[in-house]
């Protein structure tokens, strides 16, 4: 999170710089919490509905204690109006707060701007997702391992890493879903990978089949982790789905310029197109 | 982390329920962080520079920004002074802070009695320890899964979750190192299986080697997942190790009461007893 122009917390908007957390905050101390990213478009948080339905249902499955959800629309709302035109990107954080009988969830909402990427250009990390975790599928506040492999593929020239999960299997970018484009369908690893259940992923799963193209769920064994050595070699395509890039075709896979397929192209272009003409869909 | 009676934040002590964070802490938003808890004894944190020492190692291996360890110090002196007899556990949390170029580390120090424990009672986790994580072996704030897993093991009656690594071999605890003795001797997983680098751990391995008594890091494949049901079943015995919990011996293991080995209950002997002699070693 950098370039955070608008931070509302506690009941109001308030300068960034402010203290607004305890110490013993249980996000702070032991990442317990969830987020949500949302893309901001016209000045609306695109598809909030949906990012705020996985919110709550992740809170009730880790455990945590509920948000209002019309507190957190309305301080959407107030950073929405705050920062006016130069909002591309907008956060919904939320953990249990300090511990005690009495304690009420922290929550945050900031707005900045969209975030500058160049062409997406995808590095393999050493690591992999651990899809026997208590936060697999869910957007957990303890994302740190995220952040680092996201740090070492930037370190190395890339902007996103995909990550294994601990079978061997493709899972996921640190922020993003993948599709890999082959034999005419484009496929994207099931949740038994421990992948997020990426509203960009579902929205993309829901139009295609609306529209009749081969866009699918992989099965168990259809997308083993040399699918990114075969993407390497121009051999299959890959695509990265999220809620601030949207549907976007691999360029680069640790700096070898590969293809983007022609059904991700028909896909990303759908995507844009829908996602115009509905912002909470 | 419940029952903080002192916390020390941004240079002084507050007021627990003071916010002294912002919202968009980098600890907070994305769990980046690591943590320190020490025993207090006597008035003094014990094993201080070990546990400091770690703190640091773990920043720089995360490639987070350091933190001033004399002001570690400092904070860690005024939190002992004001927590006074009442005092039994210490926590030293350091994130980067927020975002941004001038960002400085955010520092939290708290105190609070000691934790009240019933008899060692644990329980097999349904989930695993990712030791092909960036964060294995590192005691980050990104501890949401450990929390979750002893939430789930308090549940069924204990008050730990033992887990195993992705690969089938035991690991440890979400807040202990965890021996096994069998055989005459007492074993410890070996770091490839992601377990925390535990100061206690380090310190019984060192001062039972100076003793001439046969406990020791286990190879890869001698403490398989499987030594959990046969300590269920009375054929090897458990222990734990931590800051907090010292050396001590399960005693249920899923409600099936177990037996402490004669070599855990000596080593748990000579651990208080050395450890009492000093307390900083």
């Amino acid at each position: 999170m950098t370039g955070v122009d608008v931070l509302w917390a506690g009941g109001w908007l308030r300068d960034p710089a402010e203290p607004v957390l305890r110490g013993d905050d249980a996000g702070f101390a032991t990442g317990l919490g969830v987020f949500e990213t949302c893309a901001v478009v016209g000045g609306r948080a695109f598809a909030l509905t949906r990012h705020l339905h996985r919110l709550a249902a992740s809170l009730a499955a880790l455990g945590l204690p509920p948000v209002d959800l019309d507190e957190v629309r309305a301080a959407v709302a107030a950073v929405l109006d705050a920062g006016g035109d130069g909002l591309g990107r907008l956060r919904v954080t939320v953990s249990p707060g300090a511990p005690g009988g009495h304690a009420r969830p922290s929550l945050v909402v900031t707005g900045g701007p969209a975030p500058v990427r160049g062409a997406p250009h995808v590095v393999r990390s050493p690591w992999v997702r651990n899809e026997r975790s208590p936060l697999a599928g869910h957007k957990s506040t303890s994302y740190a391992a995220d952040a680092l492999a996201l740090a070492a593929a930037v370190r190395v020239g890339g902007n996103e890493a995909l990550l294994a999960d601990t079978r061997g299997a493709l899972c996921e970018g640190t922020g993003s879903n993948v599709f890999v484009e082959r034999d005419g369908e484009l496929l994207t690893p099931g949740l038994a990978t421990g992948c997020l259940p990426g509203v960009t992923r579902a929205l993309v799963l829901a139009w295609s089949a609306e529209a009749g193209l081969p866009v699918r769920e992989a099965g168990p064994d259809e997308l083993p982790w040399t699918v990114v050595e075969d993407a390497r070699q121009g051999r299959v395509g890959l695509a990265l789905t999220g809620s601030l890039r949207g549907v976007v075709g691999v360029e680069v896979v640790e700096g070898v310029a590969v293809p983007v397929g022609p059904l991700t192209a028909e896909v990303a272009r759908r995507f844009r197109a829908r996602a115009a003409d509905d912002l909470d869909p």
